[in-house]
């Protein structure tokens, strides 16, 4: 796997892949990989002859009051695992390379869907996410690009980026990987202490229920939210943000659930901000 | 000269323009063709071995008490003029093939920059401006595109938004082309009577003022700006929306004048919206 942190190098390093005929399966992330990350590479080589990953924790993106300096970095970790897993080339710019002007001032905004579930508590993050993957995309020029279904809104407004921008590319969006207990996989679980762990499982296990709802034919909103938010009324110790039943696509509250509608959640553990959802009907 | 309409006719073409080794040269343009528009050709003749214009006439780009119905079209004369300038392939979309799904919802806005000068008179011009240029970049994927400086701010954004999000080509700013008599060539001088005609002079004759006092030594905005606003404050049938002396990147007004510096104006004549600028020392 090669290393390369400046735009010279991307850029040389791209065009000897491209020399070589390989397509290039993208795969952006902030770093401290997990299984989850690791997923969406192996979507990239399933896809593309190439498989190029970013490591790269955007200012950008987190608010005043958020967990830039706190977020998990260890590139040296990252780097033996993203090579294990069969990544050909990490790009891992520092935030001057990225922004070598500052903070930019044209910038790509979400838009209506953007304000929903978590940007309505996360003002200006969705612009921060979807101004630095226009300029990754633009950078390494993708066939493709695959990102993960964790978190949802993202992939959504990406998905529509792609679309209403005519970018010209591709975009996987790969299923949540969970542990065993089935908390899904986050940099941020790094944060949790072993009794916050226990308590974070209540995400998965509301979002179960509201699962069990629909399977058990319940199709209107409240039954559904009402049956995911009586295990989180049953564990205190998680502060729930939202927990919305949601189009796919405009991500807008439902009164009815269908097959392909969201149930999502974000809610703090102690000072650990986590998010999770599911399709219902899957 | 190929005239394409369609996402696919176009992708066509320029596969086969690129098959042939041809790098793309891009003008797009909202039609109603002028020597401006035709100069724009020359140079991206001049730097690239393909010429690819588009005549698109943005609808997110007027405001709701703007001319988009009235603005002149003539399809059949552009496209005379622009095959006999050389032009190699012109994409005239209609509004469904740009916004298949209606309205973007994602959008690229221009920060800052955008609410100064025309901004400030015409919200959301700028990003209908900038999210219809990406769109058309995106589709078109040309070494070098060409703007006419005529249009300061949205050549400025323009080159902005290209560093910004790290697009994969180069911007030429083209001089604006003038009338024998000064008047600076815009499709919007067709709404002018001959009487119009004759006021909106003072537009570039009041700039030119402000480029003698420049010439003649002074520094002081007020001076400049000062000589500039009393050639039309003697042709009242010029209403002016700003006459500001700026920067020539961040657009901010000027307590000094410096060479490079912009002298750049709005007016009405009649019911017609013009625009024209110089930049000072050249």
């Amino acid at each position: 796997m090669r290393i390369v942190r400046t735009r010279a190098e991307l850029r040389e390093a791209l065009g000897e892949l491209r020399a070589d005929g390989r397509t290039i399966g993208f795969v952006p992330t902030m770093g401290w990989l997990h299984e989850g990350h690791l997923a969406l590479v192996d979507q990239a080589r399933a896809r593309a002859s190439a498989a190029v990953m970013s490591i790269f924790v955007n200012p950008l993106q987190f608010g005043p009051n958020e967990d830039l300096a706190s977020y998990p970095r260890d590139l040296e970790r990252d780097t033996r695992v993203a090579s294990q897993r069969g990544v050909d080339l990490l790009f891992a710019p520092d935030v001057e390379t990225m922004y070598p002007t500052g903070d930019p001032i044209v910038r790509v905004v979400p838009g209506a869907i953007g304000s929903r579930l978590d940007g309505a508590f996360r003002p200006g993050h969705f612009d921060g996410v979807l101004t630095v993957v226009l300029k990754l995309f633009n950078l390494v020029q993708p066939d493709v690009a695959v990102f993960g279904r964790k978190d949802y809104q993202q992939a959504t407004l990406i998905r529509r980026m792609v679309s209403d921008l005519d970018l010209p590319l591709e975009i996987v969006v790969a299923p949540s990987v969970r542990a065993d207990d089935g908390l899904a996989l986050s940099s941020r679980n790094a944060y949790l202490s072993a009794a916050e762990r226990e308590q974070a499982l209540g995400l998965y296990r509301s979002l179960r229920a509201g699962e069990e709802a629909f399977g058990a034919g319940r199709r209107d909103a409240p039954a559904i939210v009402g049956a995911a938010r009586a295990v989180l009324d049953a564990t205190p110790a998680v502060k729930v943000q939202y927990l919305e039943l949601v189009d796919p696509d405009t991500l807008e509250p439902l009164e009815r659930a269908v097959a392909g509608s969201v149930l999502a959640v974000a809610a703090h553990v102690g000072r650990t901000r986590l998010i999770d959802n599911v399709v219902l009907g899957e």
